[in-house]
């Protein structure tokens, strides 16, 4: 199998390491930045490097555009453009009904791999990235069947499991599932350096004076603002239903607070471990 | 060393396991459950069980309480009531203004362990549960100076760092750095539960779409109950106006979104990441 990959950073990367080591793929690599190319080929995370798209795509039978979230579109464009009548072309933006609507081709199916990495740049990509990872595609409408079946392999192959959804579908569950937490943990961490000022014990004091729930609430916390903001504002209308859900529900908690209500504190935290249980097979780990 | 450890948890049996083999304290164990005390002592976590408080405290240095909440008062107060003139006792209670209030006795000291655990139960205890944890402690206005120092020995005999704050900072730290946490994960996992249900996808599904972030801020959600619900009421009124704080914040980040004001957004996110490397010396791990 022959693939493409545009733009060759942490994702790109580990799409081409892993389709190179898992399937033999044989993968060429697109990229502007000629750093970026240099590093992914002393990787290994592709065969060769192309000098355009056109180059790149060309007799590939899929096609992986993993720019910034600016360049997405016009890539996308451009490998449509010049791909086959037999090539399927997805990308990994964040949101999906924005390209999905832009985009009127049948070869073009969007995708969006949930993997959390430490940091970006092909450097740190990994074959295992994906790994049990959801990958959702929100193709349009009336996709082209094959063309999907054989963009489902490949993500099979990557080690990570499809999850194919309409785009508005996708980006309501990520406002909730993923653009939500990582309000929460800005939130979370601002309080925290915002009370630590104010008792003035000092932000050195904040690793040692924080239990580890607030560790982990905040691992994502202050998230890469090139790429996040860019990630809130093409799902702000969904941000904002999901933000204001939480305000209301944070409103209940208060209200059950200042009552007193037992009852009403003890179902709400019920509901919460039931739900956690069952989305991870897990019981909580509370800080003392 | 002679310590008393009054209800032999994960907590207590900890404190039991840590003191013993790190100080080679003697260590008496009280606990009305007859289960948690043959296990402790199976265990190794203390020495010898004893059948009333009174006789647990006798002669010993230093007492910890590690009762359930509801419990606390009333088992320092016998402790009090037992031990000898120049004996420490102190709790790991995780708020500490109704407690100090209602204990009048200069060889008080009120502590709280910031540890995670997995599980309760003296069956989870281990010598390591509070390595470089934060043990904060309240003592009154006027606490007896070397019986302080005897306590803040022991806690670092434990592998803890004492910090000393009165009752009502440390009350209104905890509500934003550990209650509020434990609230928003609640909410979070909450409002995954309902958009996986209203997007028909099903709770089964919820492991799977979601992302690494998800997973991490939600890892305290639905914290026992008969714990928690103990742990926002006593401390009601702090977590209210963390709660508030919250709202607004929330509100903030709102008509960012709303009038799509990117340079807000990443002054906000920014923020939050300052304050996340300033207080953990680490980058964020966002998902892609």
């Amino acid at each position: 199998m022959r693939l493409a990959v545009l733009g060759v950073g942490l994702i790109g990367g580990s799409i081409g390491l892993a389709t190179r080591s898992r399937a033999g793929a044989h993968v060429v690599g697109y990229d502007p930045a000629e750093r970026a190319i240099a590093a992914a080929l002393e990787l290994g995370a592709i065969d060769e490097a192309a000098v355009s798209i056109a180059e790149a795509v060309r007799d590939t039978e899929a096609v992986f555009v993993a720019t910034p979230v600016g360049a997405l579109a016009q890539t996308v464009q451009a490998a449509l453009a010049a791909a086959g009548p037999d090539c399927v072309v997805s990308d990994v933006g964040s949101t999906k009904r924005a390209i999905v609507a832009a985009v009127d081709d049948r070869r073009f199916i969007g995708g969006h791999p949930l993997a959390g990495a430490e940091s970006a740049g092909v450097e740190h990509a990994r074959a295992d990235l994906f790994d049990a990872a959801a990958w959702y595609l929100t193709p349009a409408p009336d996709p082209s069947r094959p063309l999907l079946d054989r963009l489902e392999g490949v993500i099979g192959t990557l080690g990570a499991c499809p999850v194919v959804v309409d785009a508005p579908t996708h980006d309501r569950l990520m406002a909730r599932l993923s653009h939500l937490p990582h309000v929460f943990a800005n939130l979370l961490v601002n309080e925290a350096a915002r009370s630590l000022e104010r008792e003035r014990r000092g932000l050195t004091q904040g690793l040692l004076g924080a239990g580890p729930s607030l560790r982990d609430a905040t691992r994502v916390a202050g998230a890469n603002s090139a790429i996040w903001v860019d990630i809130y504002l093409s799902n702000g209308d969904a941000l904002i239903e999901a933000i204001d859900e939480a305000i209301e529900a944070l409103g209940e908690v208060r209200a059950a607070l200042s009552r007193s209500d037992r009852e009403a504190l003890s179902a709400w935290n019920e509901c919460a471990r039931a739900a956690r249980r069952q989305m991870t097979g897990a019981a909580p780990t509370p800080d003392s």
